[in-house]
């Protein structure tokens, strides 16, 4: 259905409910969904959503993702304290991908990096290219 | 592999063909890309790479994805000309998803909006945040 957004005009709208029940859920009932920091534009992370995870990030305004590995909804930071606070959520022409513009506490990755992209290929190496934030920063 | 990367110091470096390896591509043979305008930022779209099309962007520096469509590779603005031009390409911490750093020629969505991202959920609604770029602008 947010196929048909294409042909709108800047502005236009469409009911959300009527969208979200039409999302192009994959086989296990997931979109990906892409963190960015919303006022630095830095890439976070990528993590998994189902239909209630993305109804209660939308409805408390804290990102909540499906972990795959654990098989149960994943409220970020709920053991870190590294939550992410969402400012809009966007979708892609097609649905099927989530884009988070968040505003990010504390580092994104669990490797306490600022964003979990922190390996870069250059030539034929794999290079580290950010340093973990320290627990008690100067 | 990439994983044991997140104990090494900045700067740090592991052979990119062993990493390549074992990269847990997923059941299909493919991993999510996540292309973002390297000097701007903005988050451009999300595609899939298969092993053939990662190791085709490395070597030729264009960004060539596999279409699950269409079920073949897939180098982008091969119809449309709307080539990216690969600056930087990332792994993040688990190595299941990529970032590329791209410089974007025209729109990147086949929308002709410079994003694929541009439906904001706002309240009860979803809103047209872009329109498309002119084909022959001023």
């Amino acid at each position: 259905m947010i196929e048909q957004a294409e042909t709108l005009p800047l502005g236009a709208s469409m009911p959300w409910p009527e969208v979200l029940a039409a999302l192009p859920f994959n086989a296990d009932g997931l979109l990906p969904a892409i963190a960015q920091q919303y006022d630095s534009g830095e890439v976070l992370m990528l993590a998994w959503m189902n239909r209630d995870a993305l109804t209660e990030t939308l409805t408390t305004g804290r990102v909540c993702y499906w972990s795959r590995s654990r098989e149960r909804l994943w409220r970020k930071g709920e053991t870190s304290g590294h939550w992410q606070s969402l400012k809009e959520l966007r979708l892609d022409c097609d649905g099927d991908t989530l884009l988070l513009l968040v505003d990010q506490t504390g580092p994104a990755c669990h490797t306490r990096r600022p964003s979990c992209f922190y390996n870069a290929v250059r030539g034929d190496r794999v290079e580290v290219i950010a340093a973990p934030v320290p627990v008690h920063p100067a």
